[in-house]
């Protein structure tokens, strides 16, 4: 099934070879720690004009994400221009979207996704854990903007070292 | 060269078998055009926290983001949801990024990339045009931050597909 996938940049992964795709299979869209919320524009694309209705999520294991907190972030690029009053806007606007806990950041961007307006009622989403150490990929939650869809088919397409754990529904993360 | 790439997530592109990458090679950073404005928060981070120094974007041929307009996109939106005010105030904050003119394309993100105070003054960029039906890619353009530094480098890491055009420097897009 045709679908969107969203992962780390990290230059360890390649998703063809470790997350079980193919050419075709899907839209790969790749950002500092696969963060949902940095992929909307690239959703709603992916959606509305090339008709896909499924998005997996994808975070790894010793993701810098975890390694920094976004204040001392800018701070270091305000540092490099002290000057500039435009670096310092324009990092100010950035939200970094670091997180401490790995699986909560999975359920975390599920459940923006979800929750949010742009993404179609008819998506179905899936949060996944990848084990960058063991190549093992882990599913960790899967929602539907439509409960009355069924979420069966995401035991399909996973790469041949990964292990399902059950798949509980309507994961909360408040 | 360790570096940063960002390219479309078209789901013909693999990165590792057509831009010559190899696992460990380079951040991959993609979403819809390979467009360097919406990787901005991933560039600092590949930047600021995992040392990398240089940037290379790759748009490809058959790109669907020539075939959409913003305000048209926008308005597919708002439909399938009309009583959402938030989906009408989110949808309406997204710059789609859409283009006409490939190469022009590509030339804009360099510069964009140039002149931004987010980006190291140290870095070197370079832009790509990815001809996805004969698998070529092409030099299109580089630019340094800082016009000391030497751009030699950019003749590695290059698919065995790729032919190399002539790379101008400085590139202007006015």
């Amino acid at each position: 099934m045709f679908k969107t996938t969203v992962t780390c940049m990290d230059a360890r992964i390649n998703p063809f070879e470790q997350l079980g795709f193919s050419e075709g299979d899907a839209h790969i869209i790749r950002n500092a720690g696969g963060m949902a919320k940095d992929a909307i524009r690239s959703l709603v694309i992916s959606q509305r004009l090339l008709g896909t209705r499924n998005i997996a999520v994808y975070h790894h294991t010793g993701c810098g994400m975890v390694t920094f907190r976004g204040p001392e972030l800018k701070q270091l690029v305000k540092w490099a221009r002290p000057d500039s009053t435009a670096c310092a806007e324009q990092v100010d606007a950035i939200d970094f979207l670091e997180f401490t806990d790995l699986e909560q950041s999975v359920k975390d961007d599920v459940n923006f996704l979800k929750e949010s307006p742009l993404i179609l009622e008819e998506t179905k989403i899936t949060g996944w854990i990848h084990h960058l150490e063991t190549g093992e990929v882990f599913a960790l939650c899967s929602l539907s903007k439509r409960p009355d869809l069924s979420l069966a088919d995401y035991s399909s397409n996973i790469a041949h070292k990964t292990q399902n754990r059950s798949i509980p529904n309507n994961i909360s993360t408040t």
